[in-house]
């Protein structure tokens, strides 16, 4: 790709990104993106397709990153609190994530990218399979639902803050209680998922 | 008030609920909310104030109900995991209720009904301190982040049903996967809280 074809698409998927972390895939539309990237209507459409394919690229491009960033290796699996405090300091970073997945679910439209996520998602149940079958985590629950609840303990917080703020009358965004939400991530973790 | 009144206002509520549950308070408008309860728009703005007025009333009303079939009492917390399957069982009854909550955080808006609420969570967190202080809990946890992440632990497969299809591969609709989906909740609360 030409260097300003390469620019021209990064403009428009970091407008796509701010818009649809901001007001969700049905809260705004292809050519308030395309104004916001300050560039014309039609590249966009002819680069990403239409609004449901452009945020499906969005989406997934962010869930690579989140992949490269909390990666699960069996071998390496030697304490499941470290897999959620990468996923906690992961969603910490960028809050916009947990939004857009959240947008995604509330659509209620087909998954974008399906087969390619699920691959991603089987994988880490293989991983927390595997350190079961090693004796390294507790085997009493089924090891999708492991990876599903460890993500749970992780992304609540950013996926309901009013409800975070009302429990713990803290201010998400001062360290210290970032520290303190991050450690009863680690801890829950552990307690959920150590062998006994 | 009189009948009719009281039914007016039960038709606008319901039909603000179900646009609320389905869009999300930027998602609709006034108007259309009147039109679907077959009701003047001014009846409805008299009643109700304006459009986050309602989306307050209609959020805590629906709230009480859940409180109401969930309370946490600190002599009947014999077990974590009861408070657990409550939460399941109710938000996979009103599935409508995790999407209102996950609006309203998308909205970033303020908190409505914040007193109120805020001392309803603070009354489960005295439940839980209690339970803790008792042995009846791990004290391991500060008692809010416990009842926070037990919610998390029972809402997030309402939040997330996308998520929770790709790494459990099954319909989340079939009464043995949601039977399945509640046994574990109801382990991980278990082990996440229970003494050690």
């Amino acid at each position: 790709m030409a260097w300003d074809t390469q620019e021209t698409r990064r403009r428009l998927k970091d407008a796509a990104f701010i818009e649809f972390a901001e007001r969700g895939p049905a809260g705004t539309t292809m050519a308030r993106i395309a104004e916001r990237a300050g560039i014309n209507k039609e590249r966009l459409y002819n680069y990403f397709g239409d609004k449901q394919a452009l945020f499906e690229t969005v989406l997934t491009d962010e869930l690579d990153k989140l992949a490269a960033a909390v990666a699960i290796d069996s071998p390496g699996l030697k304490d499941i609190g470290e897999f959620a405090a990468r996923t906690f300091d992961y969603h910490a970073a960028h809050p916009q994530l947990a939004r857009l997945l959240l947008w995604e679910g509330l659509g209620g439209g087909p998954i974008g990218d399906e087969q390619r996520r699920t691959a991603h998602y089987q994988d880490k149940v293989k991983g927390v399979a595997a350190a079961q079958r090693d004796g390294v985590l507790d085997d009493a629950l089924d090891p999708a639902d492991l990876v599903f609840l460890i993500i749970a303990l992780a992304a609540w917080w950013f996926s309901v803050p009013q409800l975070a703020h009302m429990l713990t009358g803290a201010d998400a965004d001062h360290p210290k209680e970032r520290a303190r939400r991050r450690a009863s991530v680690v801890l829950a973790a552990q307690q959920l998922a150590a062998p006994r």
